[in-house]
């Protein structure tokens, strides 16, 4: 028998909460049948969800609070009034070892912020980071940070290499995971100082991964590497372009495709092919960003996320905590200080 | 009779030069009935392919050197050592008032570096900036800068702001342009101080734009404003994520149509809907990067660029010239100096 874990979820949180929550969460079940979900948040109005899903309902509890983060609340506000609050309580669990993960589709800084003060940044770690996994041309990729530090020094950036390098060794089961920092790689334009600085500071030492220096922003969904190091600021904008870009894309299909009666009869022929690229580049595949360097699993869904989208995070997180993340940085992060004693 | 123009270019630039600037100037030439061609470079490799293009040759010269920028020597040693390239003399042209605007594939930043030395930058401006035209949802944008200056203060991006208004103004006909700070928006991750200092600036001014504050990566493909501004490093970021991203939509549809006979056939019958779509984001109707804040026109086609693509950058010379950049440049920065001094 398999050990059963258990996801703390921020029933709170998100646009359609506790409804999209709960449906999430069954959708999730399904996939991950060794999961007990902790719903924390409202319980009149979670527990009438529940009672409408039986075998959810089976493998499920509530921890009641009335409060809540607003969307909208400042994080060093949610910080201190939040004590109470949903999200709050959710990874006060995590903390408490009551469960392996917590979820939130809710409000990002307060999430980073009580997810920092609650979790404790692990040992040799400056500071924590928002990483995701995109598509690539190959497979998938991560890129780090995505806005937890909007400025970063070369130390930070290589601890950002070694989370990210432990990320994806868990997740996508990569032994020797190829890394790139984020840069503009032309001669007349060698990029800023602390970049070239983290590739000299990783040149020297001897981490567990293989590092192929800089990367551009058209390498990152080619593929280039599995991890894309970049500061919060750069990864975030580079991020939402792609995002953008990939809307766009998909918009101007759309619309070429209604072009025309013989386009609109093409499209009928080609739905199938479309439906596959869909699938292939679908945001809620790719729902959930992660925070790394915590001492616990903090997932954020996006807050329009559907169930489908809400089920891929906590899948994030269920995959997070099997394949032992936590302990994987621990080992990473150990190396890098033992490397900067030498 | 319309008054005829001169566009230098440097014949000896790219990766397929000189045939790629020759028949691009050929095509170049059908649309722009108005322009002579003056060829800088080896008079014995551009004579033969000008020859057998007789309109293009009735109205283009050549000016003879045997020197040209390799593409990949260091700015400031082409700075020093390329004064008889044919970068460095087609420049010259435009310094010397012979030609409107230069056009070169070659070195980006030798390009930057000699264009800046020979033309000067214009009074009021402290940094030069790269910029070049999107597609957007809505229509095109320009995004500046992308490569110029890594670290940017916040003087510099408001001048960015004015000097993208002058271009989208005169080249776009937009009467009043609005533009936006490309930043990290939500409420936790306020983005860089610089950025939030230009904001001020830019509020406090009463200049000829109609500033939308801050942007996201998203934003640009959306078209939420005409000019998107940020430093050097972060544009260049976007700006190739964005090309990758396109790229990337792109192989996947074609992956798509692929992956079985009924998409094959869906391809068939969707293949004019498909290439309406590819004409909208070909990037060869975008090629050419403009530097901006100078006191003449130079244009960078991208090295790889095809006759097609080679001939739209001469179009964004000739349409800067033809719509008086370099003058609308000159007023709109007069005013940024006389708000100052209020």
């Amino acid at each position: 028998m398999t050990t059963r874990i258990t996801i703390a979820l921020d029933a709170m949180g998100g646009d359609r909460a506790p409804e999209v929550v709960v449906r999430g969460a069954n959708m999730a079940r399904e996939r991950y049948p060794q999961v007990d979900f902790l719903f924390v948040g409202d319980q009149d109005r979670i527990r009438p969800l529940l009672k409408r899903l039986k075998k959810l309902d089976k493998v499920s509890r509530t921890l009641h609070t009335d409060s809540y983060i607003p969307s909208d609340m400042k994080p060093s506000i949610a910080l201190r009034s939040g004590r109470k609050s949903s999200m709050r309580l959710a990874l006060n669990e995590v903390a408490a070892g009551n469960a392996v993960a917590a979820v939130s589709a809710g409000n990002t800084g307060a999430l980073m912020a009580i997810s920092k003060f609650v979790l404790k940044t692990l040992p040799g770690i400056d500071r924590p980071a928002m990483a995701a996994l995109v598509p690539t041309d190959r497979s998938e990729s991560v890129v780090l940070d995505l806005g937890a530090n909007t400025e970063c020094n070369a130390n930070h950036l290589v601890q950002f290499s070694v989370m990210g390098t432990a990320f994806v060794k868990t997740l996508l089961g990569i032994k020797v995971p190829t890394v790139g920092l984020l840069n503009i790689g032309s001669e007349e334009m060698k990029g800023r100082d602390e970049i070239r600085q983290a590739a000299e500071i990783i040149n020297k030492s001897d981490l567990d991964f293989d590092f192929k220096g800089f990367v551009e922003g058209n390498d990152i969904m080619e593929g280039a590497v599995d991890v894309v190091v970049a500061d919060g600021f750069t990864g975030n904008v580079a991020l939402k372009a792609l995002e953008g870009t990939a809307k766009f894309a998909f918009g101007a299909i759309k619309q070429a495709f209604q072009s025309s009666v013989f386009a609109k009869l093409g499209y009928l022929v080609a739905k199938p092919a479309m439906r596959q690229m869909r699938h292939r580049l679908d945001p809620r595949r790719y729902n959930g960003a992660v925070f790394l360097g915590l001492n616990g699993i903090s997932v954020k869904s996006h807050g329009g996320a559907d169930p489908v989208g809400y089920a891929n995070a906590i899948g994030l997180a269920v995959d997070m905590a099997i394949h032992g993340f936590i302990e994987e940085t621990h080992r990473e992060i150990a190396k890098l200080q033992s490397e900067k004693k030498k």
